[in-house]
This record gives structure tokens, C-alpha cells and sequence, in this order.
């Protein structure tokens, strides 16, 4: 099973060393916008050869791509034979902007989510763990091929992911919640703190602010991408932030902690693991 | 130099180890409502006895109490010869409520706030630590016998903290930007998170999410204290997140772009070296 990984950055080179050390291909080709990205994850071995273009052999087809580059490059592969896979943390507008006359999507790409990351970026930072353990969406519609999806589904499997299948619309409004609103308000927070105040910062604020030093662009592509269900998660953020103000206001402590005891009780062990 | 603990929980046990270790006094004595709490630091060695008062010869007090109990133990210690000093992450309202009708604070009282903690609590997770390279704070008011501030500043030192002065004013308002605002967001942010999203986040959710577990009555009574402060950094807050769901609406990749890349120059690595 030849592999083709579109974009060497971290997730595609993470991707590569996975598949790589668990011996799930017979060879990996990498492909990358940036030659350096490419010629470095060569170097460290995490792809077996550079190429400027997609092999036409290529079984499976990662397009590890930033969110705004994917749907050009499914476009661009429309008549490849192999199973075109993604990476992009924002599904529908991607499948919407893919669908021909006939609102049909090209049956051999799956549309994949791998809910992993990490602070660090390029090929020197890939981890061939980086899945392991951690959930892959799959969001395929009705006129994708059922092969392309266990293929996609077995690739994720090999890398230690949980693969699980949900509709794109789900994908979207879990991950507004989840991930684009709590990157949202970090942005926003860090848009208060003064060069002043960091000496007088406490772990806390570490942890709270780490995502705010997210890629502007990347970030700017996802949020964008999903303003819709963003927005939504945005007026029922505010909706409650105004009820936390109103104790406030009134000095009702009352109120005040149980609201904040309700809020705590979201994130209890026991519903971590539902 | 007999040292005395009132409250033997994360930060008055840390303390006590840390001025163990380094020899700093000749006998330490723990005080604690919660008489497990008290057994417990004693078992573990990290104070000498318990006791039920503060004994008469204690050259220092250190009231490790919650923010809404010290008030109450300055009060009661207003006669004690020793030094108190607290620990305290608001300072002006207790401040305030202290002043007598003269409009005076008890000069042997020294305001302070070391910024550091832990997601742990109680003496099981005393850290002797703690307070190496994290800033102490100390907020005393004119009236304040300079030896006692000296003497409270060399013992914040002596445990390794930097020993820092700035009005309670000053200190409320920083807090209330890199401390009170971020948990009072998470505690919202929360109200937003089901059971059902916990399985589709990533490492940046768990981050941003930390402080959400804080204890609420502890918590309700430090925003609610600095409530002045913190309903001023809220507005700002949420003036700087009407920006950001402006270019959302408006779909301007460009601007929202620019608002990232804004918040994240508020991180770098040379402004936190300032």
C-alpha cells in the first residue's frame, strides 16, 4: 500500500512516522508547498521520498493541508483512483463547496477530523503517538464509498486513533464548542493583558492563554470556516457570562457559587467518561 | 523565631515545609478548623504541633485562611505581638473592612499575596516548592510598621518567592485581569460543555478548562470581593469579543486574522521577560 501525504507539517509527518513504524505501507511519498518541510521530514526518515506531485499509484491520499487549502486539493485529485482523506478540523463548509451540479461528493474522499495536536509545529515536531488514543471523525456522506471509508477508517485504527462516524453538522457544532469558542475567548481574554501584568501571573493563566498563541492564519481559516456554529456557541457563552456578571452586580454569593459549583460539575470524571 | 500557621491547607503547609527545610524557625505551630487538616500536617512532619490558639510568644502568623475568614483573624489578633500576614488573593476589601475608626490598618498587619498554587489542595499537597521564583506581594498601607514589612518580605524570600510591593489597588487590578477574569470565563465557558462533547476534545479543551474545577466557595468569594475590578475588566472583555464576533458576521478573514495575530504578540516571550 503505496501512501501519499499532502503537507508535512506536523500532522502529515505525525501521520507518516505512525504509519511508518507500524508498518501499514510499503512506501510513503510526502508533498509540501514549503520543499524545506518536505526535505526535512526526508531527513528524519519520516517519508520514504519527496515528490512534486501526487503518485498516481498512491492507494491512500492525506491531504494534512491547513482547513482553507482542502477542497482544492480533492478538486485537484478528482480523477486520482485513490482514497483522498483529510485532516481539516471543519467539516461541512468543505463538503458544501465540494459538491458538483449534481450536489454529489467525489466517492472516494473521506472527510476526517483527528482530534489531535499539539503546541509545536513542522515535521521536527511529529510524534508517531500523536493519534494514539485520540478520537478521528469521519464524516462521510450517503454517495461516499463504503470501501474508501473502512480503508480511512482501518488507516486511523492502525495509527492507535479511535475512528468514529458522525454527520458533518454534529462534527461542526461539537467542535465550535469544544475547541473554536474556547480559542475564541483566549484571543479575546489575551486582548486584556498588558506586557504589566505577566510577571504576576500564576499557572492558571498559562494554562488558559496557551492556545491563544495559536497560528493567526490557520486559526483565522477555522474559525471563519465555522462562523456558523461558532456564532451560535458564542450567544449561548454570552447568555451565561451575563448571568455570572448579574451576581456579580448584585453581590449575590449565593448565586455566584452555585453557578460556579455547576460549572465544575460539567467537567466531573465520572462524565468524562460517558 | 516561633512561626504560627492558621489554616493548614495547600498554602499554609507549603509554607511551613518550605521554612522548615530551610531552617527559617525555631518551632512551627498549626492551627485549623478542620482538625484533619491539622493532624494531617503534623503526621507528615510539616509542623512542629497543633494547637488551638495562636500561641502568645509566635513571632509570625501566617493566615492561610479563605479570603472571606481574614478579616476575622486580624480582628481576633489585633492584641497579638507578633506580625500577621495572610495570603490572600484580594486585597483592598479586606483591607477596607480592617480600618478601624481612625481609619487605620493594625500596623503589625502585612497584606500579602503569593501567586502560586497548584490544581491540588489540603497538607497531603504541601510543596515546599511552592513558592520558589513565584512572586509574593505585599500590599501594606502607610501605617504599617516598616519592620514588620521587612519581616514578612525576608520571609516570603527565605521560601524563595520575589518578594514584591505595589498598592492593594494595583494588585486587586492586575489580579482581577490575569486571574479572576480568566476563571470567571472558564466558569461560563463550562455552562456551554455536555457530557456528550467530552469525548471529542482535545489537549487545548483540558487547558483551558483547569481552572473550571476550582473550589466554588473559595472562588465565589474571591470574585466576589474583587467584584469592582473584575466588572471593569469584563467590560473590556466583552467589548474586545464584539470585535471578534464582528468579523465572524462579516466574514473578514482578514480582520479576525489580524486579531489573532494581536493576541497572540501579547505572549511573546520578550514581554514576559519585561
Amino acid at each position: 500500500m503505496k501512501l501519499a501525504v499532502v503537507g508535512t507539517g506536523l500532522i502529515g509527518a505525525s501521520f507518516a512516522k505512525a504509519v511508518r513504524r507500524r508498518g501499514l505501507s510499503s512506501e510513503i511519498v510526502g508533498l509540501d508547498a514549503d520543499s524545506e518541510n518536505a526535505a526535512t521530514a526526508l531527513r528524519l526518515g519520516l517519508i520514504d521520498r519527496v515528490s512534486d506531485a501526487v503518485p498516481r499509484d498512491a492507494a491512500a491520499v492525506l491531504l494534512a493541508v491547513p482547513v482553507d487549502g482542502i477542497a482544492g486539493w480533492v478538486r485537484r485529485l478528482a480523477d486520482h483512483p485513490g482514497t483522498l482523506f483529510d485532516a481539516g478540523s471543519v467539516k461541512a463548509p468543505i463538503i458544501e463547496s465540494l459538491k458538483g451540479q449534481d450536489g454529489a461528493l467525489p466517492p472516494r474522499y473521506v472527510p476526517c477530523h483527528p482530534i489531535a495536536g499539539s503546541e509545536r509545529s513542522g515535521p521536527e515536531a511529529a510524534d508517531g503517538d500523536l493519534f494514539a488514543g485520540r478520537p478521528a471523525v469521519l464524516t462521510p456522506v450517503p454517495e461516499t464509498d463504503p470501501a474508501a471509508i473502512d480503508q480511512v477508517r482501518a488507516l486511523w485504527r492502525g495509527v492507535g486513533a479511535d475512528a468514529q462516524l458522525m454527520s458533518a453538522a454534529d462534527h461542526d457544532r461539537i467542535m465550535a464548542v469544544t475547541s473554536h469558542l474556547p480559542h475564541l475567548l483566549a484571543f479575546a481574554y489575551l486582548d486584556q493583558v498588558e506586557a504589566g501584568h505577566l510577571p504576576h501571573t500564576g499557572g492558571g493563566f498559562e494554562d488558559f492563554t496557551r492556545i491563544g498563541a495559536a497560528a493567526p492564519h490557520l486559526w483565522a481559516s477555522i474559525l471563519g470556516l465555522n462562523r456558523g456554529p461558532l456564532i451560535t456557541a458564542l450567544a449561548a457563552f454570552k447568555e451565561s457570562l451575563d448571568s455570572f456578571e448579574r451576581t456579580l452586580a448584585n453581590d449575590d454569593r449565593e448565586a455566584l457559587e452555585a453557578l460556579i459549583d455547576a460549572a465544575g460539575r460539567r467537567l466531573t470524571r465520572d462524565q468524562k467518561k460517558q
